[in-house]
């Protein structure tokens, strides 16, 4: 259920509709939006009648939300929903580029890499510092070592820093140091992490599973939404299926079907959605021309000798070639790159 | 890299062994077979010498693990592990039925439906009080108050309880209440979740992915022993295809799959395997041919009312059905359901 | 639509309905039943007034068919089809086995083959000699020659044949050597080659496409009745996934679904269903427990130099052994191997 | 194997390597490139002795092929084949579009959306004659009158036509009224049928089947090109996955793998790609952008009352709109569309 108020709704009479709301039990969700502001409903079992709120001062109309999601909707916000992160902005017609090694391996390594995607061009810097890896004895990451090398990133070069959480413990950790907390593909449907994310004071950046459906991923994102936590950035990263060419099969369709569905921006992250280095600057291009609003893209000074991904982490080199070819492209899209 | 133990050697040379491995900075994992004794070692990020070790009195050989996982595998311990809970056994010739509904809804439903199926022949009951929904909205179980019902069922009708822990917080409040951890599909690469339980003093059911391999599994399987519990029933329950006339596509093959490379029992899960109870019985029976340790089945008093899984529900009388057809089919292929 | 005839309706009621149809431009198709007959309608493009028909003499009711395969499905034929070759019955309590080589090689070769599969206790012969192969410089089959050894099967063991047809010309030369046509998974969607064979005098072998619905399926088996021959046994054969510890990923589930939704016969196909030869046994095990009407096995006197599929064709021994457990099996299913 | 004659090698020394491979029981297929002559060589069962051909006059030398398929694959052939039918070039810098129903189903609807489409901008017009349908009751096409009216939309817009071959009956009549045989998905490995299109006057476009690798679908081109026909333009139309927001999974990724193992043109079919029309022009860009040779798009004049594929069919009005955008695109791309 979601109250639409009045263009010239004040805040008082949004205030009272957000008490009844409390008063019967149910939990209101305030989405300001430029010209009105909407309530959004969740916590109902079954169905409420909208008569008691269709009467107060200032409600415009009080519509029934048909998708299993509610504030991630369309239905609900139908304007695009901008996120800003360290003075960069998510959403919109801006596009951003977060660069960076799959793992933070030691300061060298990492504040070498940032200097030349932050040269090259990137907006954004990526490190893991809690990896999530399928064998126990690969390499997990640095941990708290490894986001104090990234919160040094964020001071020398100026960019902001997205980073992974791989459970409750660690959110805390990211919160603390980074700008945007990651949660990987492993976790979409761990929901105490949602809803732990949901309570942070960061954005998130939520990566489609690889057997996840469209509508699954924006479950996880109602999640994030339902703790008060609107600030959700999406992110595809290719599927599972039987093809062997990738290591995953990217799925660009998503894009144009989120954007369809929600209000929340999405981008594109065509390092592991091919795991092939060759094939990551022709999807960074699809990715951009197919409406994302933003790319994530691995890049390492020396991926022969990384400890993880090195197969599909671009030569800074390369970066820097497909940044020269993705702003081309952003202008004949009447886009460009977010600086 | 495994330490094959010689068939007369005793437990000072055994422990002379774990301290030489412990000194040189590796962790040594004691695994004891009926004729001899294994030391498996983890804990090495590059080749370790194997002449040490092979000198030590009472060393029988050194070998090097080919696989990727190494405590899971057969490579590391030749025979079935068997695996006692509440005095039932997973592995062996032996055959569990484990049965319940999905979810704890009330003490009655519960109670009534842990009757019916210890009539009908279950050694162990299961029933989720912490359930991982896709929607924020969906019920979430009753948490605690569930596991007390679970306390309850094994009191009343002496069946052990398998229930699922959703993050680190539950799996103290499961293992205070329960004889098995479950780890859902959803979760099998939660890591921290993994670790958790690893540390638990709880067998662990660890359920495949939607989109994982057998090898993924596998590796899942090795954190929770990495950690020292070698107590892990592994579950086949269906994964993500194209194919839309069942909910999940049952892989049966992963149970010779892995039989062939592991040492650790494996059950069916049919109900979630297809999602539709007419297919659960032939499933079912597929599953005990095809030469997994058990099965788990969902029974419900009232299906159409369940709070969750309905449409795959077994009732009571179907329940009661498949037993005896599964207690004729176990004669003819020399096993027998464990009572 | 259906017509269903009363119980006493006699030949000449049958035959006005039949005529009646087809002078309003449709097509009837007399599908026979033990207590009565009933005659399916295609060839509509709009909605057909049953008004018409229930009107005409013998005619019990007219109904419509919910499915949109028509001829296939069980709303329209509730017994189970019971096939007959060469004296053998597909369908019902029996169990065939078809068991034989991937492909004709040389005349010893299928032979001996032939000799061990049926001393085993295989009821019909299977052998490629039309091999649609990946590669254009693979073995594509002996051809005619292949035809004419297994003839001499057929002539020398008494076991009939199933042998693939792979376009309309093969077809021709199957049909006058073969007793079964087999319809290749490759092709289960190439129409000209079914409406072809629904034309034969043959039984045709329909496999399941690697990425085909069980409703794609039925669908092709539609095709198949519509031109005339209701002779059609339906395959299971594993369909295209990640899972990567078998070739294919063999979906025993299609087969109570099947049942399900259509009175055809449909037996399993672990060989290609699995491709690896130690998953056979323990899947050709499932296959019957899970209810399938047969199966259909690749035996090989000398699998490691088979020019295909050597990976997945049995040893004879193992072969041999398999049928002990399966008469053992089929035992306690109620059930009986045809001899 | 693969003989690469010297750049100023004659057409006598080239014979004279055409006749001794002939002599020796092999198959020679001559690879014209712009600075020398190639003879790849076909139908060895085994490994061949290079020497007697290095000594040749005008070899310059003799390599493995290391792939599975030789004559599309880039090690044979290096520079892009580019493929011209009626003045229309497949490959190099051009983009080409090409556009029309999904069926022939009357003339006025065909040629008025032919007016259109021309008017917009595509080069080449598409649209069945013979149409391969799930169901037998659904339209088939209208046969050799649709090849009729394709015949004339060539002579009154000058479009060249593509049409589907359904079975190796329908390749003389296509061949005979069309310019592009198109070989559909559910063909991809209908072998008897890429055999005779290999022996056809026609360029072919060969469709990736649902379930197909890219390896699989190279290997289908190279069938064609055994048989001597080496106008092949490939075309990526989607596979089959759990995904349930799109109709079938557009793997964009299939292009530069493609790039990178072959010479060959590929395209894409966002329109079966995708089966949803919203989705058609973002997948179209995308396409463009990550480097295909051109796009096959789906327009209808009455979408909604198409008698297959509506819902994917774009509106003349949405067509139009589309190729402006991508003649925009393809100038930041250093592109042109072909007019």
């Amino acid at each position: 259920m979601l109250v639409v108020m009045g263009r010239h709704a004040g805040q008082k009479e949004i205030d009272e509709v957000v008490e009844k709301i409390t008063s019967i039990g149910l939990r209101p969700h305030v989405i300001p939006g430029s010209t009105r502001t909407a309530i959004g409903i969740t916590g109902n079992t079954g169905p409420i009648d909208p008569g008691i709120l269709e009467i107060m001062p200032g409600v415009h109309e009080v519509i029934r939300v048909t998708r299993p999601y509610k504030l991630v909707s369309r239905e609900v916000k139908q304007e695009d929903t901008r996120i800003e992160v360290g003075g960069v902005t998510f959403g919109g017609s801006g596009f951003v580029v977060i660069a960076g090694p799959c793992a933070v391996e030691t300061e060298t390594q990492t504040l070498e890499t940032a200097k030349k995607v932050k040269s090259a061009g990137a907006t954004l810097f990526r490190g893991g510092a809690f990896k999530p890896r399928t064998s126990p004895y690969s390499f997990q990451g640095l941990g708290e070592e490894g986001l104090k090398i990234l919160a040094k990133v964020r001071r020398e070069y100026g960019l902001p820093v997205v980073t992974e959480a791989i459970d409750v413990e660690s959110v805390s950790l990211v919160e603390e140091y980074a700008d945007v907390i990651q949660v990987g593909a492993r976790n979409m449907q761990n929901f105490s992490l949602l809803k732990r994310v949901g309570r942070a004071q960061r954005a998130v950046l939520l990566k489609r599973g690889m057997s996840a459906t469209v509508e699954e991923l924006l479950m996880s994102a109602e999640y994030i939404l339902s703790e008060g936590n609107y600030q959700v950035i999406l992110c595809e990263r290719g599927v599972r299926t039987f093809a062997d060419h990738t290591r995953n099969t990217l799925d660009l369709s998503a894009i144009p079907a989120v954007k369809r569905l929600s209000h929340l921006p999405i981008i594109v992250d065509p390092s592991h959605g091919t795991g092939r280095r060759d094939k990551v600057p022709p999807m960074a291009m699809a990715g951009m021309a197919v409406g994302a609003d933003g790319l994530m893209i691995e890049v390492h000074i020396d991926p022969d000798r990384a400890l993880s991904d090195g197969p599909q982490s671009l030569y800074p080199q390369d970066f820097d070639r497909l940044m020269q070819r993705l702003r081309h492209l952003a202008m004949a899209l009447d886009r460009s790159i977010t600086e």
